[in-house]
């Protein structure tokens, strides 16, 4: 994508602008969680932020393998929402000083990028079906389950911890 | 917020940090659509980006209402996250020239907010119970729920157009 150069013109341009954003989104992600994992305090949050690490750069290979089955370099482009996203996880964390509450925010912080994540798969996935790449869709649909399935996780460890500094 | 002033010390410091953010954020999304409505060209999309906006002023006194609530004055802090979200959405749209393709992103922009709201109101909802503020967490809930159905009445008009452009 460049700036208004105009050279989305159909869906399979697009559906392909949209793989470009969620491959930088996963690469930024595997960047970003080694640092809240060294900032998280609670054993269950670190491990469950080092699982969705690992889990995180085999979703970097599927999005790959899914510019491969499509016949596309696989390349990124700059995508302000997720840059925007995890420098204000940093600008919140940086104005925290009580390791719980860190906890708390780190927790809100990983479910926004979840999130994030979420709805770009669910698009993907209808733009691919509707381009008859059932094939990519079933892919990216890991993904997605996935991303699914670390936000519960994350729900869960938040109410847990607002229930044992509440207790 | 400030940078590294560690002036959040316990939950409620968070829980306001948190509101703050919302608050930028809903008052961000009403200042946004309008450029959104007039982009749109299919009628349900529009009608449903002016709805949504009906809803999102609505939105915006129910957090003002909760901060009144809380004893708290209605202030915003800047918001990177929602900035990079609607910067990437007008990136997006400007390299568009098919009235149906742009539609769609449109849609999967929007999408992108509501997730946003959705992470955020959950996160809020749960530290408002966990502060024993269900008054407060209630209110949020009626937007929570809002902005979850906004999301799936944009799921089904993404269909139906994937699915008629694909015809």
């Amino acid at each position: 994508m460049g700036f208004f150069t105009k050279d989305i013109h159909d869906m399979n341009d697009l559906f392909v602008a949209g793989l470009k954003d969620i491959y930088y989104v996963e690469t930024a992600i595997v960047d970003a969680l080694p640092d809240m994992i060294s900032m998280a305090t609670a054993k269950e949050l670190k491990s469950a932020l080092q699982a969705h690490l690992e889990e995180t750069k085999n979703q970097v290979r599927r999005v790959e393998q899914v510019f491969e089955m499509h016949g596309v370099r696989a390349e990124t482009v700059d995508s302000p929402a997720i840059d925007g996203i995890l420098e204000e996880a940093n600008v919140v964390a940086s104005d925290i000083d009580d390791k719980d509450v860190l906890d708390a925010a780190l927790i809100a912080a990983a479910q926004k990028v979840e999130h994030y994540e979420i709805t770009s798969y669910g698009t993907l996935i209808a733009w691919a079906k509707g381009l008859g790449r059932d094939d990519c869709a079933s892919v990216l649909t890991q993904n997605l389950d996935e991303e699914k399935a670390a936000d519960a996780k994350l729900t869960a460890l938040a109410e847990e911890g607002v229930n044992r500094m509440a207790a």
